[in-house]
């Protein structure tokens, strides 16, 4: 699949870093930058940009607040043409402690917002978009969203919004071929002015297959991270994508050797992955999270027992 | 996805006994075949009937044989209304080892067959129908068959096959959704007093896609393994493919059972699923032999020199 439009987003660290509270040392994060600036990746995302005031750098890595000086401290004499993207959370970043880009090593901001909060995602990409930054909005969660209030948000953000990329964002990875394709339609058809991301999660091994159904329903920007990292079941992992796309602008090599020298070890410390609690989840598009909390007890292989405690009607 | 025609088939024991030439013991096979029967799966294909002339006992498991007499004490006691099927491989059976059906408890014979051998597999075919079995003809290595040698043989099955069922086989583990869609719907306008199948192979985490793929376009019989279980990246995860389908005779509890209890141990001792060298001969439509040899070496992990070893253009 050759489409010039087509850019890759690596966010390996930011998701990644879900899994230790953002704790990779600086030679980890140098190594990635050097190995994505080499395959040709177009972004990457690099952390968070979280408040101090909310959040302790006792508790957390740096990876949760990117600052620009910790950040020019890993790009510093390698050479890239990737540009890089921090997230930042509704309600979780002080404004004020985001310089203009101009003043900073950082090209993109990328805002998670939940269908419920896209009047505060609309006013800070815009607050981004005047201090000379990229935006997206990544909607999280569509999978749980009422059909008329996304569509309302939708049709705000085109006439309100000033980002030029907005993403689907499957946070339970419970999308599959025909979910994607009605969801990446429906954003193509309202949002005119826009270009269309998709941001996947592998509960059910679907986020390569829903990202490639994205491109080809013409979603042009495309996250992954190498091999598959991510909070749970972990993204769409960068060495499949990157071996499929047919741009001759991307090299698969670079991400192959960082996969046998980082990834194969970093495997063996913290978890991601298809596990069939992250699995149970996706197919039944519940947050991760009770699957995560399992993870960490000696029932962490009691899959029945944790399947069932979703079958009670006590929601009712 | 609810359509009634749809049947599940299990290869666990088949093609996972790839990995450790069919040596499961006795109390293995019954436990799957207690799950899978409790789980409402159609079929379960418990290995292959080779001649014992052609290879020796010593070196391979009952399930390289499959004799009547171990099949049943297998079924011995467990209430089941799951068939059992077997494979067999052109060259590598002799007819006159295969009783009646009536006399069998196997129900299901699957020859496996390159386009190139599709004369010999339709002899077979008739010969196992006119014993009373039910037959499929499971052409293999579809994505390196030239598509007019294709085409002939789909016709040829048409016209002079008793068999039922035909599948698309993804022996590389190289289809995506595109890929697949053109496969089964040539099948379907092709063969049209048949039904098709899909057997995937999980080289680029798509195998449960393409499987879904394969329904959305009318493939009715559907291969699954247990954990994905199978020779090099494995297959499509059978409790994936039981919790996407909504007809209430499947159960996934059984399997998650299964999953805890057999396969999260037994994946210690054996190697199966996303390891990077079965995906990349899945990305470059090769036969996972290469990425299985070096497996079995200490440069197991060198995965750009493996990758490398392919770009040579020595085959010109």
């Amino acid at each position: 699949m050759f489409r010039d439009k087509i850019k890759v987003l690596d966010c390996t660290i930011r998701d990644g870093g879900l899994i230790n509270n953002h704790n990779f040392d600086d030679r980890f994060v140098r190594e990635i930058y050097k190995a994505i600036s080499a395959s040709g990746v177009d972004y990457m995302e690099i952390g968070y940009k979280n408040s101090k005031e909310l959040f302790s750098p006792d508790e957390y890595g740096a990876w949760k607040f990117c600052d620009d000086e910790v950040i020019k401290r890993i790009t510093d004499g390698i050479e890239s043409k990737t540009k890089l993207a921090v997230m930042v959370d509704i309600g979780r970043v002080n404004l004020d402690d985001v310089k203009p880009a101009s003043e900073s090593p950082i090209d993109m901001i990328r805002v998670a917002s939940y269908v419920k909060d896209i009047d505060k995602a609309i006013h800070m990409v815009n607050h981004f978009d005047e201090k000379g930054y990229e935006t997206t909005i990544n909607i999280m969660a569509v999978t749980r969203s009422l059909d008329s209030e996304l569509n309302e948000a939708l049709h705000q953000i085109e006439e309100e919004a000033k980002c030029k990329i907005i993403y689907v964002v499957d946070s339970f990875g419970n999308l599959y071929q025909e979910s994607t394709e009605f969801l990446v339609k429906k954003y193509k058809e309202i949002l005119k002015s826009k270009e269309i991301g998709i941001h996947a999660h592998n509960n059910q091994q679907l986020a390569f297959s829903n990202t490639i159904e994205g491109i080809i329903h013409n979603a042009n920007y495309l996250d992954a991270t190498v091999y598959g990292i991510g909070r749970a079941a972990g993204n769409c992992p960068l060495e499949l994508l990157i071996g499929f796309l047919k741009n001759p602008k991307y090299d698969i090599r670079p991400l192959l050797d960082l996969i046998s020298k980082e990834f194969i070890p970093l495997r063996e410390k913290i978890e991601w992955g298809y596990i069939i609690p992250y699995a149970l989840t996706g197919i039944l598009n519940e947050h991760p999270k009770s699957a995560m909390a399992l993870r960490g007890t000696n029932k962490k292989e009691d899959y029945r027992e944790f399947y069932e405690s979703f079958s009670a009607s006590d929601i009712e």
